[in-house]
């Protein structure tokens, strides 16, 4: 018992020291590595394994919308960065620079790709000819790099993997359409795979990404009520398009420019499902996300038949779900420690008194709670509890969000709820960027979002007192 | 008529130009387009779609075999590049290397991953110290980056996407047993999957991997007899495992450095695939990897009910086949066109004549052999179909490759050989390099491998008349 209450102890508790938790269990869980490269990560097999399943169904959201899968090339030359006036601000900064091809000095600097607008537009300039061309619907999984001083797992790190999609349309209207459609993806696969409740909105023009027009997000609340911006859409307009001279012969055979978007979602959003659903026992995997959803675990597995009966249950799941049996020479107790630490969904028991009367204990993650099942129904039974628990999550979640949302009707009451509860702070808001800096230098509050269903708590601006012109969510934000 | 004529003119014959015809193939088919990053290609759906198929095929071949995948940096410090000293030699000069981040000169250079031997070892060091910890067989899905002078499609490219397999083993025994298996993993996907017949065997010192013990190959000849190397599987024994500390207790409790292997398939056979199985009117692709295995062409389209009846057989088929309907309003001759370009198996031609008497025509892409069917068994038929060119791609190809593998008994032979018919020339060899490289120099022939099934042609080398220690295949390859 001494080394499985050592593997349990090895993790902070959050609400001594939310950060330090954090950086325990995606280490303890062995979902990252840190390597010897600044500011990049090594993402394990456990880790990987997430993001895996990230992809395939967010990919086969996106393919169901049309989307096609390309490759573009993970060096950009300076001047292709500099064709668009705000994205190289935004940008030029925080970029890696190769300056040496073997033992070659180049003529022009090379930057690894911090995002691809540049790429796309270079490359949709020389396909789009005419309407028939149009809409340019493409995606990219690929790794970026975004040269950061300070760095967490996920969170933040100089290298990090991604989808960036690119869309190229005819109209103002169409790419409108998908910058909210692409927006409407994430948050359904927020909520319903990885049972994350969002609120969704507009950014500030402060807060917008270096180019774009509009800029939509999904802000997620984590435990400790910080807000993470866990996925993001653009609309460019034709700005992009202007700056590279994209073209297309419409309909009435006259020139016209195209019209732009991109968004993107990355293992960011993994820290996400961390800081949402996790616990002090490790990790909580939501069951549709899970990349195992069950660990059958034999109690007294010398015994004979124990090991026999755990793989037949094996068997008798494998078609209809993840499942794997913990065959190991460790104990019991510490495998349902290394089963929670992993945030394994569930983990079955499967010991001699059960194998005599016929039955299986399945047990939550989340909850603890023990479900006992006939093994004739196990598979029944485990589809149940998996939905579930799925369920509660996201409703456990939700419960969360909605109890840490505040309303702010004046400035005295956004600080108080800042200093004594923190999450969310809905307030009006004069929509002037002096005033957004202003009050984020005050008390370090930022805009997550101009809400999308926009309330009324006052007429005037929570800090300044300017007539008010929207209703804001404020937070303070990883 | 005019257009259609056009399109297909626009692919120089094989004959004529291999060289040009593969350009012409490669950018008509719109796999790939030009970027204007030296050497870096962007891969267009049609080409990407190839490349998610094999990903797809092989990451399950390797999950079969418990490897598991994970993610390391992309970026390599130049202390990390320089511990083993054979690899640096290999690789240095022919490395991207990043020399700023932001605004600010880096203390070190960190070179963009040639291949991650390095990095995968540093981060091995850190998780393995008992044989509990073996063996680690991993993966990784990633872009890599080598500084190339002249660059070809697929074929050699600056940037190219792969996988690389870096495995850890107690023993070498296993290691030499993990490498032959992904050889055999690769060969029976590039046989089965992608109808390419091969070669198997052993690279000589001279062409092995920088750093490997032996490097393992699978060799096959394209349309214009030239040699690809398809995959290679490398045995490093424990030379890295020494040069970066790697040790693990054992059962004895004794201190032992780990044997290591790693194995790697890229975009290069999306080139071998082109060149193995295209024709004067494009690409030709295997029914298992095709993206899309049968295009629908309606013919007269506007009369009424052809196009409901096309997307009838759509629906008919689409649980069992990746299927679509070409219903754009270019003419049928058109579609053909470009379904042939494309390399889409089979097309299924539905008119109104065909409607009357309830058939369909199913066109191969290969032999352009039509076979007529009723349209309640067009699934059988198609499935039929495709399995049977599918074989027949193979059998041609094996064909091609029996047809073009001569002995050369001696060094006459050997260069009439080469100047008249091409192809694998099978001959004893000296086992020297010098001799190596003479032969290089002379005629421009390497070594392709030592094949597993040796053969004995003479007692002395072909090249110098020194005793023969084995047979090697040359041949010219890309
Ligand atoms: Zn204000
Ligand atoms: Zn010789």
């Amino acid at each position: 018992m001494a080394k499985e209450k050592k593997l349990v102890e090895a993790i902070t508790p959050m609400d001594k020291d939310f950060a330090q938790w954090y950086t325990d269990v995606v280490t303890k869980a062995e979902l990252i590595s840190y390597s010897n490269v600044r500011g990049c990560m090594i993402i394990r097999p456990r880790g990987y394994a997430i993001w895996e399943n990230i992809q395939k169904q967010l990919d086969a959201r996106f393919k169901e919308t049309g989307v096609d899968n390309v490759y573009l090339p993970m060096l950009i030359p300076e001047s292709l960065l500099q064709k668009e006036k705000d994205h190289v601000e935004g940008f030029a900064p925080e970029v890696a620079w190769v300056t040496h091809g073997g033992e070659e000095q180049l003529s022009e600097r090379l930057c690894i790709r911090p995002t691809s607008e540049t790429l796309f537009c270079d490359h949709v300039k020389d396909i789009v000819h005419s309407y028939r061309d149009l809409p340019v619907v493409y995606n990219q999984w690929c790794s970026v790099l975004r040269w950061e001083k300070t760095t967490r797992p996920f969170l933040r790190s100089s290298e990090f993997l991604w989808q960036e999609g690119h869309t190229f349309h005819a109209t103002a209207e169409e790419a409108k359409e998908r910058t909210e459609q692409m927006l409407n993806v994430y948050a359904d696969f927020c909520e319903n795979v990885l049972a994350i409740p969002l609120v969704k909105g507009k950014k500030t023009d402060k807060e917008k990404f270096a180019g774009a027009e509009a800029t939509y997000t999904i802000e997620a609340l984590m435990h400790d009520c910080k807000a993470l911006q866990s996925g993001t859409s653009h609309n460019f307009g034709n700005g992009f398009a202007k700056a590279f001279g994209i073209e297309y012969t419409n309909k009435e055979n006259k020139l016209s420019p195209v019209y732009e978007t991109s968004w993107g979602m990355s293992t960011r959003i993994i820290g996400a499902i961390i800081m949402v659903h996790g616990d002090d026992s490790g990790l909580v995997l939501p069951p549709r996300i899970a990349p195992v959803q069950t660990m059958i675990i034999p109690i007294q597995q010398k015994k004979e038949g124990v090991l026999d009966k755990a793989f037949e249950i094996r068997d008798m799941l494998k078609s209809n779900f993840s499942v794997k049996v913990d065959d190991s020479d460790k104990s019991p107790g510490w495998k349902f420690s290394e089963q929670e630490i992993q945030g394994i969904p569930t983990r079955i028991e499967i010991g001699p008194k059960d194998i005599e009367k016929g039955q299986a204990v399945i047990v939550r993650r989340d909850t603890r709670e023990k479900i006992v099942t006939p093994i004739e129904k196990i598979e029944e039974t485990l589809a149940e509890v998996l939905e579930t628990m799925q369920n509660d999550m996201y409703n456990k979640a939700k419960a969360h969000l909605e109890k840490n949302t505040h309303i702010a009707h004046n400035w005295e009451e956004f600080n108080d709820i800042l200093e004594n509860q923190q999450g969310f702070i809905r307030a009006m808001w004069c929509g002037e960027r002096e005033c957004e800096e202003a009050i984020k230098d005050e008390n370090g509050a930022t805009t997550r979002c101009i809400p999308f269903v926009q309330a009324k708590h006052s007429d005037v601006c929570v800090h300044c007192g300017k007539p008010a012109k929207c209703e804001v969510y404020f937070g303070k934000a990883y």
